[in-house]
Formats: structure tokens, sequence, C-alpha cells
């Protein structure tokens, strides 16, 4: 046995660490079912080709997640199965009853969760950073809702304003799911608050959230959509 | 323009190699879509995440299967979507109601189209018969429904009587669905027929049956199942 065990700091920074990428691992698992659930429902057979294809993609991100969790030393299921219901709200009370809601839910409300996820990566070691930074940072799939909305949008302007009107209330409920996992989840709490805290001080909960509906605005307009 | 053209030979047994990749193609969409509904409804963490693993793998081999069909020419999408509801009778027919039933319908209904593609690949030049052949034969899933049934049989043997009469309605169904596509699809039947003929002679539409139903019963006796 070697002696090299961590210090209490680096062991509570190593469980706060693997609570972030069981929380990583979980959302690419979800998206994974969702991608598969959108592509079984996809209008054209280019679109569910597309969308099995950025299903295979979260598969493959999630298992560098969980790679990483083992290197780390921790537990892949368990640390990924402590996430387990973690949008089941979130999906029950956003069920989209069209093809474009489907899509909005997906880009809209996923992306709050991505960007909570990247905001507090910013407190990890920079291996798991730029890990998750990557997982993150695909973009294959906002380009298939962006493409699909601007179709929409040249078609149907009632459908235009139904739509910000639903990611209106898909960004009020995905900050409810980072509201309520920073009041569970301490090791997530800390790892935000440190991020903001490499900010300029203040109330970073506060800078945290003004981040996340910043984002959630520009996201918004890229889809030509008033957030 | 080059001048180089096919000879009518040369065209029909390209036409006929496209039929072959297509259905491979749709075999794999068919599968990613029935292993994403199995990882969703697995019993436990790991055989989930396995399941994803799978589905993932179903889509990279139809992007090899639908580059080669791009290669020779053919478009993928219309070559693919001509076999869109190849195996919706065979689904209708076999709603599996049991977790165990879930995953003798992949192994031993799948199992039989899948042969079967091998059988008639077995006509195709040499580059794309070994890309069929290769994408066809993982063996991850066989080795996941083997080791679950091992399970299944040590505890309990009523379980097991009621799988060996699901599997023996599954084979019947799977070899309707390929007396059907030798039927309506000249191409395949040519395929097939070819390759029968590269034995002994004879009745090569009996031979394949023939060949078919034995691979069924190997397959049922590593599960440990009669056929």
């Amino acid at each position: 046995m070697t002696e090299t065990l961590p210090t209490g700091t680096q062991a509570a920074q190593s469980a706060d660490t693997l609570e972030l990428l069981g929380l990583v691992a979980q959302l690419e698992l979800v998206a994974f079912a969702r991608l598969a659930a959108d592509a079984a429902l996809a209008p054209t057979l280019a679109q569910r080709l597309q969308l099995t294809r950025f299903a295979a993609t979260s598969v493959e991100r999630r298992d560098r997640v969980l790679a990483r969790v083992a290197e780390l030393g921790g537990d892949p299921e368990a640390v990924l199965g402590s996430f387990a219901h973690v949008l089941d709200d979130f999906d029950a009370r956003t069920a989209p009853s069209t093809w474009w809601e489907r899509l909005l839910t997906a880009y809209v409300g996923y992306g709050v969760a991505d960007d909570f996820c990247r905001h507090a990566a910013a407190s990890l070691d920079e291996e798991t950073r730029t890990l998750v930074l990557d997982v993150l940072g695909d973009v294959g799939h906002t380009e298939l809702a962006v493409a699909e909305l601007d179709v929409a949008r040249a078609d149907d302007e009632v459908l235009v304003s139904r739509l910000a009107l639903w990611g209106r209330r898909l960004v009020g409920e995905a900050l409810g799911v980072v509201q309520s996992l920073l009041a569970t989840r301490p090791g997530l709490a800390r790892l935000a608050a440190a991020a903001s805290d490499g900010g300029q001080g203040g109330d970073g909960s506060a800078r945290l959230f003004g981040e996340l509906t910043a984002q959630h605005t520009r996201r918004m307009g890229r889809l030509g959509l008033t957030a």
C-alpha cells in the first residue's frame, strides 16, 4: 500500500469532482434516451439518422466521463446512479406536444443544465475541466435545432410566438432544476460557488443565475426567438 | 464524363448489392431503436449502460454500410428507406411481455435476419462482403443474452421452458420475414440463390431455410434452450 493519501481538503475536492462528473454522465445518459425518442419521432429519415448519431455520441461522452470517474477512484455506476432522477420532474412538467417543442426542450432545457455544469467545471482540476468542457462542447444538436426552427420561422409566425412562450416556460423549469441541485448537493454548490468567486466577488448564486439566464437569451436569439 | 459505364450484368449485380446493403442498414436502424427501448427497460444500470453501447455500435455500423452504398453510387437514404417497414409485422406479432422475452426477441428473431444477410453476402464483391460480415459479426449482444439467460435458468425452470416456446414462435415469424423478402425483392432472391448455388446444387431455397434453421438451433443451444 502506498501512503500518498490525499489530505482532507483534497479528498473533499475529489468528492465534489465526482459529484459533478456524476451529473454530467447522467445528463448524457438522459440525453441518449431523449435523442433516441426524438429519432423515433423525427419527421424525415435524414433527421432520424442524424439524431441516432447524436445519441451514439452521447454514449461515447458518458463513457469518457465515467472513465475519468474510475481514474479518480470513484465507482462509475454509483456516481452516475446518484443522479438517476435528476430530470424526472423537469421532463414531467415539460412534456412536448409537437416536434418543434421537442427540439426546443432538448436545446433550451438541457442547454441550461449543460451551462450549469460548464460553470461549475471551472473549479475542477485542469484535466477533468478540459474533459467536461470538451464533452459538453459539441454543437451538432444546436445546428439541427437552428436549421429546423429556421424552416418553422419562414413558414408560420404563430408557431414562432408559441415556441418563444414554450422557451420561457422551459428556462423557468430548468433554472428550478439548478436551484434544487444547489440546495440538495453540497458538492455541486461548493464547486459552483468557487467558480463564481473566481469572478468579482458579491453574491455568487445571483451571478450564476444571471449568467445562466444570459446564456439562455443568447441561445433563444440564435433561434430567432424572443427569450 | 468518363465512359466506363458498367455492362448490363454489372449494373444488375450492383443494384442487387445495393438492395442487400439497404436491408443490412435498415436492420441496424431497427436494432438501434430496439436497443434504446431495451436500455430504457433494463433491470440494472449496468445492463442499461451496456445496451446503450450496443445501440451506439449499431449507428456506427449502419453508417459504414451507408458509406459503402454511396461509394457504389447508390442513394443511402433511398436504399435504406426502401426497407422502412421490413420488420413491422414481425415486431407487431412478437411484442415481448417480459424482459427475458425482449432479450430473446432481439437475439433469436433478429439473429435469423442477420443470418440471411450473411448468407446472401456470399454473392457480393469481396470488399462489400467483408464489410457486411464484419458489421454483422459482433457478438456483444449475444454474450449479454447468454449471461442473462444463464441467470434465469439457474433460477426458474418454468421460465426456461416458456422461453423455449417463445423461441420457437420467434423463429417461425422470422423465417416468414425471410420468405416474404425472397418473394418481394428479386435482387435479394438472386443473391440468396447465387449463394446457395455456390454449394452442391439442388433446391437453393430449401438449403437456405435448412441453414437458417440449423443456425437457430445452435443459437438456442448456446442459451441452453431447446429449439
